[in-house]
């Protein structure tokens, strides 16, 4: 079968999605919300299936890895530590007149003639005010009010009134123009505004949006006179909000943290987020799970959940989402000098087999966890039949590192939707990253909170008394120089090297006496772009005959049996046959406690085998009349169907259970 | 055993939650966030458990319900669709000085003397202006900036001037009024402002707060001059915030929905709630759902999610959280009008057993159903080792239920701090609520979102057509009266009787021909109160010889092995034995693919059975040198404990997984 169209296949794939039930747009009847989508009956199950499958393999299956489960809404001071609030954005430009924004890289070039206008005025009908007011701003900046020069205007306009009202004396002048002065200053507003017109649109509509605009900016309710209004060409300019027209702010971070506020009152004390991560919370209890779990350093805490970021531009179907689901596991592990001090050396991550095992990981640092972790996580994917193949491991070059990261290995899955090299090679999209973070984060929350992060580690003070002077000196160095590195990459204005080399020696003291903040790595899934993978994966095209034997193509979706949503289907072979439903019930029944079972009793047989296919329930079972004894030796036994061969097999009723869970486990 | 007192009993729970790992507080390092709670790894285990255990028991043990998993953020009209935006709220009164809010019905009453304030007027020197001011707050009532006239002002000023300076002309004191009158006007603040002092507190104090409070509303950096000032006694008011003193504002509605933006503006456009349901998600995907599931009415479509209410005072514990978890059913059902047609009658709600089975529900109407749901959810509970005697089933009486709903039973359980009866008897706190709601949801979602939400029957259609005239008439008149009621209820202002009629017959004359909107019953379940319910049913003190045989009390969380965190320890009897760690941890690596299993080789074995004992682990399993065939007919075998009688039995390990498996199922 020849490849289909990229866009073709993914059309193919959102609407199989729809029309069996695996996912729809969030609230559709309303027409949408962007962004944002809902799992269906299927889809539902799908994805319980694969954290469920994540969750045991993480945790239960293992003896250092405990779960926790925060909320999603937690104490805005963990998103400064972590760094959110204030890097955590995309450079936005907006447009002053609309608010609306355009990604500061993404503007449209525009071109035609600029209008600048320098502000308005208010209430101002005298028009020796006026043209006072028009000398001033030829000869002298208009920046800001409080720039306005009282006495040069107050002297030209009582000239002007002079020129124009020779008839008055000097003092009703003086008074005038004082009282002039004072109601210019009162009511002019200065502040630039810009707007480009395609050329041949008449000046006299720059004129009326500024009007508009100062209008509002001042909230007058008529429109005030504008000052200003000089024309430039501009060509391909890209200052300019591609729908207005007006000239863009200039480029300012736009969080990506959606916002609320807890508490009855909107202020900015009660301001709280929805977090872009599940990761921090690992980070702010990690001291909680410690002293409760039995845990000792290296061991993990794993967390599945939802997080939310307000992407600009949600895209690929559920792949950039702005709500989103994480399994994300933080695996705390010494640092590498109080490695070596135990273990008398670090093991190079180059010595360990490609796989490696962690049957003696006491000298294992961080490269040899990092690349552990990054080898557990392709299997993890390999088991739920997502195949090597269509991986990529793509190791972050140092620029892309971020400051805090050592090494950072993102997992690519070759979507359809993906890029392709010069090659024409898929290049794949990130599914997980696994990232080694150094003591950065716990370091950051010890400093934020003001809480210790760091642990006692009774090995490690142990073997520190052991060593020779030359190796405690070179470790204590080493350890020495890396905090000195954090804590001069995050200092405060008051924290003065000094300062940072005399914490960062008491550091160093502590390592010695068995501390130390232990360091990360953090391999981080989504959950919505797994599922996607995964509906990529299984779907498949396939001819075969119909019911009168003419070749249709059918849409078989090939989930591996540990994820697929519905096990197996049960069939009684005819609907109006009690003594068949009956026994079918007793066999849906039988499996229940044990698998997820779709019982399907409407249409020919062939038709319910295709909709399963179409689902991709992996196992089928048809009661029929042999089951009943028409064949006495094939009494209490059901045929067995596998979805990938569509072979069928003849099984007994007591045998399935067990059969079945084997294939599924 | 005394029963404990229930602050000490809930502050033991608390103590023990926090101290193993089941519940801490949200960002506790940095002082918690009130309202919300995170659960650690043996509370993370306990809530997967109970929300599988509704799963399963809802949607995979049923053939007629299907999951869905929505996503947190929705289409805004989905909250004035459901009635949140308006009516989900609380009435609360402002404190206008500190916008600290407090519930209207739970003001404290204070007493003193009451100041009151007109306004303020700013940058006003001039005090012929001020007498002006005086002489027209005395004469005319002060109630906004445009009421104020302007020209009564002004003759006045006029007056007050030519009083002052005799030396005046007539039109120096034209002008000079004029510009004052203009000024005054212009600077005037007018807004009533009052504050109650305790008696014998300085009226300066009063008059100081009134110039700070108009200050900030002017948004003056200096303090202007007050208007008024009043003084009056005050005697146990509930009109004055108990901390500012400040004269409360109206009560107001105060939206218990949390509230964020979606998109690059924060505009009233892109504003959208976090769900404080999951009910509504269903109901908005109801016809997709129905159209891609295979389901027919009567069906449900259940949902477990997180949901947000930005609650005044969170309280008892998780009890109140801001942050929470729900387990929702949503069970469509056919209209008493179609079940009558289709089945001749109604089956009476009486006439059912006290435990309904679901063995053929066709003459089933929503009383039936309702019935049906409540011995349900009971049994759930039941079945998770709540005992039905902590229950209590109150059913809400007429003038308690939601406009909406038919009947409503609060499934409440008898926490440690439920209040008590006149009796002494604890009263209980709501766990569950299951409501039969009529058609009004999925008819509120149609009419918002002009989308059908009906349904067509063929069974019915079939049906009706076999009626008598008479019985038609029945029945389509009492479907046109429960439609009209509804449509009545609902009704926009543009929605006269004649179109609510016309409405009403077109959906009486849809339903003779097979249509009509499904009814529901919700049973809404929370999450995190269950837990609570499960952990205090679960604690328990027992008194036990410790290690050299004194007596000591020590917790046992008795928890159902359905639901327990880990179903079973396992224990190599010494640690230092590598034979017996070896095997310990193949029975280990034999029971983990089917249960979760804690694997602890530190200290004495009495003690390992106490830690699981407190972390509510079912069984425990030890292996001793009798496992190594010290006592050769005992050789791979080992001891099984059981947690609640602390026997303790010799099991061959090749019947191990089995035999758990079966008790924790």
């Amino acid at each position: 079968m020849a490849e289909p169209k990229v866009n073709e296949l993914m059309e193919k794939i959102v609407s199989l999605c729809k029309r069996r039930g695996f996912i729809y747009q969030s609230s559709e009847i309303y027409g949408g919300i962007n962004g944002f989508w809902d799992y269906g009956p299927l889809g539902a199950e799908l994805k319980r299936n694969v954290k469920d499958a994540w969750w045991r393999t993480m945790v239960h299956h293992r003896d250092d890895v405990v779960g926790l489960e925060a909320t999603i809404i937690m104490h805005p001071q963990i998103w400064r530590a972590s760094g959110h609030v204030d890097t955590f954005a995309d450079m936005m430009r907006e447009c002053p007149m609309t608010k609306k924004r355009v990604r500061a890289d993404q503007v449209e070039p525009q071109s035609g003639i600029a209008y600048t206008f320098l502000g308005a005025i208010y209430n101002v009908n005298m028009s020796a005010a006026l043209e006072a007011l028009d000398e001033y701003v030829n000869e002298y900046p208009l920046t800001s009010k409080s720039a306005l020069n009282k006495t040069v205007l107050n002297h030209r306009i009582y000239d002007l009134l002079k020129r124009d009202f020779p008839e008055l004396r000097r003092d009703e002048l003086v008074t005038e123009a004082a009282c002039l002065t004072d109601v210019l200053q009162r009511e002019i507003h200065i502040e630039a505004f810009e707007i480009l017109l395609p050329r041949g649109k008449p000046p006299e509509s720059a004129q009326l949006a500024a009007q508009h605009y100062y209008s509002v900016r001042m909230g007058t309710p008529t429109l005030p006179k504008v000052i200003g209004g000089a024309s430039a060409k501009v060509e391909a300019s890209t200052d300019y909000h591609p729908e207005s027209g007006v000239r863009l702010g200039p480029p300012r971070p736009f969080n990506l943290m959606l916002q609320t506020w807890v508490g009855p009152i909107q202020s900015d004390e009660n301001v709280a987020y929805l977090r872009p991560e599940t990761a921090q919370a690992i980070f702010a209890q990690f001291k909680n799970v410690l002293e409760t779990s039995r845990q000792k350093v290296p061991f993990g805490i794993a967390q599945v959940g939802k997080a939310f970021r307000n992407e600009v531009t949600p895209r690929n179907f559920t792949f950039r989402s702005r709500e989103f689901e994480q399994m994300e596991l933080e695996f705390f592990i010494k640092p590498d000098e109080a490695v070596e001090a135990i273990s008398g050396s670090v093991t190079p991550a180059a010595e360990l087999d490609s796989r490696p095992s962690p049957l003696d990981t006491s000298s294992w640092g961080w490269e040899a966890w990092h690349k552990y972790w990054v080898e557990q996580r392709i299997q993890f994917y390999e088991s739920i039949g997502l195949p090597r193949k269509d991986f990529v491991e793509y190791w972050q070059k140092p620029d892309e590192l971020a400051h805090y990261a050592r090494a950072t290995v993102d997992i690519l899955y070759k979507f359809p939707f993906s890029k392709r090299d010069e090659k024409g090679e898929l290049m794949g999209e990130e599914l997980e990253g696994i990232a080694a973070r150094s003591d950065f984060d716990l370091s950051q929350h010890a400093r934020f909170s003001g809480k210790p992060m760091g642990v006692f580690d009774e090995d490690l003070r142990t073997a520190w008394g052991k060593l020779d002077d030359a190796k405690k000196q070179t470790l204590w160095q080493r350890y020495y120089e890396n905090r000195k590195r954090y804590l001069t990459k995050t200092a405060r204005p008051d924290e003065t090297p000094e300062k940072i080399e005399k914490a960062a020696k008491e550091d160093a003291d502590g390592l010695a006496k068995g501390q130390y903040i232990p360091h990360v790595i953090e391999p981080s899934a989504g959950v919505d772009r797994l599922i996607l993978a995964l509906l990529c994966n299984a779907y498949t095209e396939v001819r075969t005959p119909d019911d009168k034997g003419k070749a249709e193509t059918r849409v078989v979706m090939k989930f591996h049996p540990r994820i697929a949503p519905n096990k197996v289907g049960v069939f009684p072979l005819l609907k109006n046959k009690p003594e068949l439903v009956k026994k079918a019930q007793e066999v849906r029944d039988l499996l229940r406690p044990h698998l997820t079972v779709f019982y399907d009793d409407a249409g020919a047989i062939g038709r319910r085998y295709a909709r399963q296919d179409e689902a991709g329930t992996p196992f089928g079972v048809t009661i029929d009349f042999d089951t009943l004894g028409e064949k006495p030796e094939l009494l209490d036994t059901v045929t067995l169907r596998e979805r990938d061969t569509m072979q069928q097999t003849r099984v007994r009723i007591a045998d399935l259970a067990a059969m079945l869970l084997e294939k599924v486990r």
